[in-house]
């Protein structure tokens, strides 16, 4: 009966949503949302954009207002913005876009596990290059002929970082993927504008707080942008996501504080993980990445039993670990309190 | 600079967007969108989405409450619906899961431009079907071995339709897009039982007055939805939307109410439209085709500098026409006005 979708997609292991309890019971510290609200600008632009007959028309299809805003903050120019429904929709363009049937995919391992999938919906080959043990990758074993390269930079599981200007002369097209770089004191911008292989994705789902929103866009140079913009559908951008990421990113003060806040948890959760026994990654994101010689999935387990989601991980030829969301204070001592009590 | 793209994109030409002045002063009957605002109960759902953390949480990726609602209107399955970012990213999805590289993507001629874009995305061949005169299509004219067939029921630009049961034994994988059904008599919801490989897709822009919040949605066989689920991008549908679909769906009384101002205006549209010499289409959707002997664009371009915008069409082996969409009386009036001085 489904005999004829193509055998790619057949192929692919069924679809399994992440852990997204709606009950409110849990401490959700499994998908890295932002635990502190966006910025108060965002709902005023949210109730603007629902007046009139904002919602019966058409949103604009360029996203002009979001690009010449967030031109502005990140310096460059607004036709090297591209819009999309989530970065995620920008992972899809940009492979629909760049990868031929067939072509080849590379990412390392462990890393974002869409990018598999978004080379197994292209009906494209797919490679990992291990990371080094130090979170780095080996010039050596990176292949020359690829279709298109993803790094997630920082990384997840990680959080860590491949240094930026390593990256410069990357010898395939590259994404580098920053949904977490707010979280980091290093970016890819200034490898655009002389590298055109080169494109950077950010979200406004981690540092700007608004994962429900679905709003991310990429940076690249824009002969590239234009391009791209052929593979979009016209109108995946709605009003009101439009109207909130361009209020979240003009917001910049209350991204700052938030990120401060983050930062902080951060740094005190990780050494009180290592009181713990964890062996716990430095981390430049929202999340921090737990292992430890004994078993580790009944810690996850046991937490869950406890009202307490985190994600457990586990990838072929490295094995499992905990990766944890750096949520509120109380979220955080919570966590902390009940780890205590089971390890 | 931007040969690392795929050819079959790089050759597509360049983005163009619909007319979509944001200044207000225009009248516009370009784009279909519902003269009437959406149902009330939009606004309250929106505006309770918009509370608590609803907004940095991300949304739930199957669209459960809009499915369960949708289901419960048309007498369907939950698990036979695929919720979309717009009827658009539905048959993206549906392309990207059906149709193989070389493949062949068929579409009758004149319709919605879109399917051959998808083609070309896809790097899949495209072959037109012309309609006959009355705007059916000769079976002998429809090749059998096909990836993928669009029909668009009713028809854009031409507002009409196919007899329903003539189609269920389509010999190839089919999309009956009724973007525009709700203005019509008939719809194919019952075909899909017995043939798994027909697929219906709906859109929330035209009949709920939803254009700016981007939904649409498809129904088919619940092994068949399963497997498209696999191309969705997690998170394809944000808050907002979701549950500004699921309100307006619930509300089936304020759509038929509207639907019944829209056809009533349709009707005597169509009557003068003829009146002032042009040809025109009887029509199942919410626009109408007008033509005439003499030259038509030069009536587009003075409506246009008379601040009403309709929609210029010309298609290559058919030739030209104005789609014009069914506004609210005083913007019919208006246009009637200045057509009787025009033409």
């Amino acid at each position: 009966m489904t005999d004829f979708l193509r055998s790619n997609v057949r192929k692919m292991p069924g679809y399994t949503p992440g852990e997204q309890p709606r009950d409110g019971e849990y401490t959700k510290l499994n998908t890295n949302e932002n635990p502190y609200p966006p910025s108060p600008r965002v709902f005023e632009a949210i109730g603007q954009a629902t007046t009139g007959d904002r919602l019966r028309k058409y949103p604009d299809p360029l996203g002009h207002h979001f690009r010449t805003a967030a031109a502005r903050v990140l310096g460059v120019d607004p036709d090297a913005i591209l819009i999309g429904n989530g970065s995620d929709e920008i992972l899809t363009m940009i492979t629909r876009a760049v990868v031929p049937d067939g072509g080849l995919v590379l990412a390392p391992t462990p890393s974002y596990l869409l990018y598999r999938t978004l080379a197994e919906i292209q009906g494209a080959a797919y490679q990992e290059i291990p990371f080094t043990p130090d979170w780095q990758l080996d010039p050596a074993a990176v292949p020359r002929h690829t279709a298109l390269t993803f790094l997630s930079n920082p990384n997840s599981p990680s959080g860590t970082t491949l240094p930026v200007d390593q990256l410069a002369n990357w010898p395939s097209p590259l994404v580098i993927d920053e949904a977490y770089v707010d979280f980091a004191v290093d970016n890819g911008l200034r490898l655009i504008g002389a590298n055109a292989k080169i494109l950077v994705t950010r979200s406004l789902s981690k540092s700007y707080a608004l994962a429900g929103i679905r709003f991310g866009f990429a940076v690249g140079s824009p002969q590239v942008i234009r391009q791209l913009y052929k593979v979009k559908d016209s109108y995946n951008c709605d009003v009101l996501s439009l109207a909130a990421a361009t209020a979240a990113i003009e917001d910049q003060e209350h991204m700052r504080a938030n990120r401060g806040r983050i930062l902080a948890t951060r740094a005190r959760m990780t050494a009180d993980l290592r009181r713990l026994g964890f062996a716990v990654t430095d981390s430049h994101a929202n999340f921090v990445w737990c292992r430890r010689e004994r078993p580790i999935k009944p810690v996850y387990e046991e937490l869950k039993n406890r009202k307490i989601l985190v994600r457990y991980m586990n990838y072929p030829n490295y094995g499992d670990g905990l990766r944890i969301s750096v949520g509120s204070d109380p979220e955080i001592d919570r966590l902390l309190d009940e780890l205590a009590k089971i390890v």
